[in-house]
């Protein structure tokens, strides 16, 4: 008897109906007949899952009508038609083995729980559908990314996780130590020698390699200390950072489209089933929401543009909760006219004013504003940003003086204006972020398998 | 003008032979003639770079000449078939434009620099040969591990990497920490209202994946505070943790020697530049070991097995530093025997006495053993280590409560014994670990793009 998983049931449909298989799984639900019953059955490789069908000719019929609903068992059985979906057969069984047995206050029980409820029970929601559908699409995408750098050629690049540098001058950031509590406030005694903390971004290092071998990526966790309770911020979440040297801001803004609109293609490729049970689930619109992008083409406004488009909007009785004003940050609600009212499609916002962005972005020449680039996408805001990086060493070091960041202490990154600097531009996207917006989930806390937020470190 | 990669040239050179192109990269060394000069370009995107040849009919020939090592530059010109390598052709320059310069004291010179010294300027060793090498092949790895499980419908889990538990009991972790030093004491005030640290595993959390989703894998960084200072250990590496239900101990042999051989035969496949170059670095074998071990079978032993080869050997002269005793661990020169002396291939060695292992291992019916296998490979010792799970309530919790190790705060782990358990059994590689077998360069530090060693944590 072949044992073999949902994944190659349906793989193997053709040639395998009419055949006896064996499955090992779990029992998500349990109906029970007189002479006969239907037990939904997964084993988590495929999001369709067969229905297993057995009646009083099984062998322990009246002990297997006793098996309780998170049971782990191995069926046997043959590989029929169902009328109820052509994609997804039954399997008729002649043996169903109980591997092991699951208490009848099993906290997953077939009703709808709270997504609250769920987190509480963080450790076992990966067996309902919903989070099969979610954390399937996650690793799906994530190997989409890596897809989708490699064919190209760039570079995977691991960043490092412990840092000595406060580079982005975020402050938030957690420290990293070994010291008892008695050698407090002797960084000497620390593990590094020095004061660490987890890393922000792996930007600053990934343009290290990006100076050696043209394209790469990091792929990896980020750390945030901000004490913020929102349905989009955790304190540990895994961001994607791509860097390209002889890059400009424009080429930069072709490859974010390019790279996203592959992401989604392939997601509802591969996700089909995923992504239909999770349009259903969050009320509709998903499928249509990512086709749509997948073939739309981005428009592409400068911040100053993109404002007059607000103030034009508000001058016509649009209203808005905050006034779009030249030269500061836009709003939630402004990204959501941009993309939902004005363009109808993705919108890059680029040369955004210097005051509100990092040091390290290349200045314009108007002297107001920089090379920065955000990707507004419609119904989640910001997705993506970037920028063309200041490779001009005076121009570079004059802005870290008027912050107050060290020259001297981050020497290596720029000297790589010195040792051979080309142009070159890079983009952050939080693969959380990304998430929500491929699965229509709205929360961070169920995207990612354990959350850790304020005062929560659970598992 | 197509402006194209190395890559590029390479995989489309056929039809790119006699056309003129442009390429934009870094200037590695420059020979110069009284009438003609000769560039070392690379832009990283692939091994084999060709030679930019130029004559004094070039436009600012002259100014060209000067154009020192290190300085970016883009080239305009005509591929041409190359007499020293058929398979990377040269480029007859027609333009040669300086992108960006770089000074005559560049810490990176054409000539033979330590190791040690490649170290202190990590920011700038990807641009060396070596680890244009290393880390193509550090790429092209995980990418080649992702591929792997994801084509067998293996789940790719983010597990969290700051944690409550200190699941392993390993100690010697990295506390996670925003207490400001008046605050020092008291972990209600904490980020997470608790003590939290760098996670040294993502087994435990992985488990409760596989049990919903049959096989996943994580691949993520991992961290021990161990203030060791040896060639294979960092604070700070990266870490392959696949888990499998319904597998037992031999199945998960299996597995493990279907993944090496694996990567092994796609890393030869897509780096065999990289790893020829890599071969003469390290003085000659690697090829050779890599060759081997795609087509070798791996041996399989207990440990009670392998311990009685060790004494025979000892008893017939072999002269070994310690003693190989029944009931303790191997030492490195015990595995080296084992793969390179006795069986010439990796070698497999389970059923491991039961106190030198970790709780959660299956305990054995003899009372003695655990079912744990370390997997040896020759010139490189353990590479993998795995075990088939402890699935019963009563022996794991006993076993933790030996150990000390708190039932109460592992509930949700324990608890996958109850809700549903089956045989399960997974293994751990450390990537690094696997890179030094792989690159055959035989120091952590430089397979890590910046590595975190006790007292170092630079850039």
């Amino acid at each position: 008897m072949e044992v073999i998983t949902t994944r190659t049931l349906k793989e193997r449909l053709a040639e395998l109906q009419g055949q006896t298989v064996t499955l090992q799984g779990w029992i998500r639900n349990h109906r029970k007949q007189k002479n006969m019953g239907f037990i939904d059955f997964f084993d988590g490789m495929c999001f369709r899952n067969p229905q297993v069908v057995y009646d009083n000719n099984l062998k322990d019929f009246a002990a297997v009508q006793s098996f309780h609903i998170g049971s782990a068992i191995r069926v046997t059985g043959k590989v029929v038609p169902s009328y109820r979906d052509p994609e997804t057969p039954e399997i008729q069984a002649s043996e169903i083995v109980l591997e092991g047995d699951c208490p009848e206050d099993y906290p997953l029980q077939p009703k709808k729980h709270s997504l609250e409820y769920l987190r509480e029970i963080a450790y076992l929601r990966p067996r309902t559908r919903l989070f099969q559908a979610v954390f399937r699409v996650r690793s799906v995408a994530a190997m989409a990314i890596h897809t989708y750098f490699q064919d190209r050629g760039y570079l995977y690049v691991h960043t490092p996780l412990i840092t000595g540098n406060d580079a982005e001058g975020a402050g938030n950031t957690f420290t990293v130590t070994t010291l008892k509590p008695e050698d407090q406030g002797d960084p000497a005694k620390d593990f590094f020698g020095k004061p660490t903390s987890l890393a922000v971004t792996g930007q600053l290092e990934g343009e290290t390699f990006a100076m050696a071998f043209s394209n790469i990526y990091t792929f990896g966790p980020t750390f945030r200390a901000e004490n913020s309770n929102t349905k989009t911020h955790a304190a540990e979440f895994w961001m994607i950072e791509p860097e390209i040297a002889f890059c400009d801001l424009q080429q930069l803004m072709d490859i974010e489209e390019d790279f996203l609109k592959n992401i989604v293609k392939t997601v509802l490729e591969k996700c089909g089933d995923e992504l239909a049970f999770l349009d259903k689930f969050t009320g509709g619109g998903l499928l249509d929401k990512l086709t749509a992008l997948a073939g739309s083409t981005c428009a592409r406004v400068t911040h100053e543009e993109a404002i007059a488009i607000l103030r034009r909007a508000m001058e016509n009785g649009y209203e808005f909760q905050f006034e779009p004003k030249f030269g500061e940050d836009t709003a939630k609600e402004h990204e959501k006219y941009l993309t939902e009212e004005y363009f109808h499609s993705p919108v890059f916002v680029y040369n955004w004013p210097k005051d509100i962005k990092a040091f390290y972005m290349y200045q314009n020449d108007d002297g107001k504003t920089v090379s920065a680039v955000d990707l507004l996408v419609p119904g989640a805001g910001e997705l993506m940003g970037g920028s063309q990086r200041e490779t001009r060493y005076e121009l570079l070091t004059k802005r870290m003086d008027e912050l107050g960041i060290s020259k001297e202490d981050m020497y290596w990154y720029v000297n790589l204006r010195k040792f051979g600097g080309c142009t070159h531009s890079g983009f952050g996207m939080g693969f959380e972020r990304l998430l929500i917006y491929l699965t229509g989930v709205d929360n961070i806390r169920d995207v990612i398998p354990y959350f850790r937020t304020p005062m929560n470190c659970d598992f």
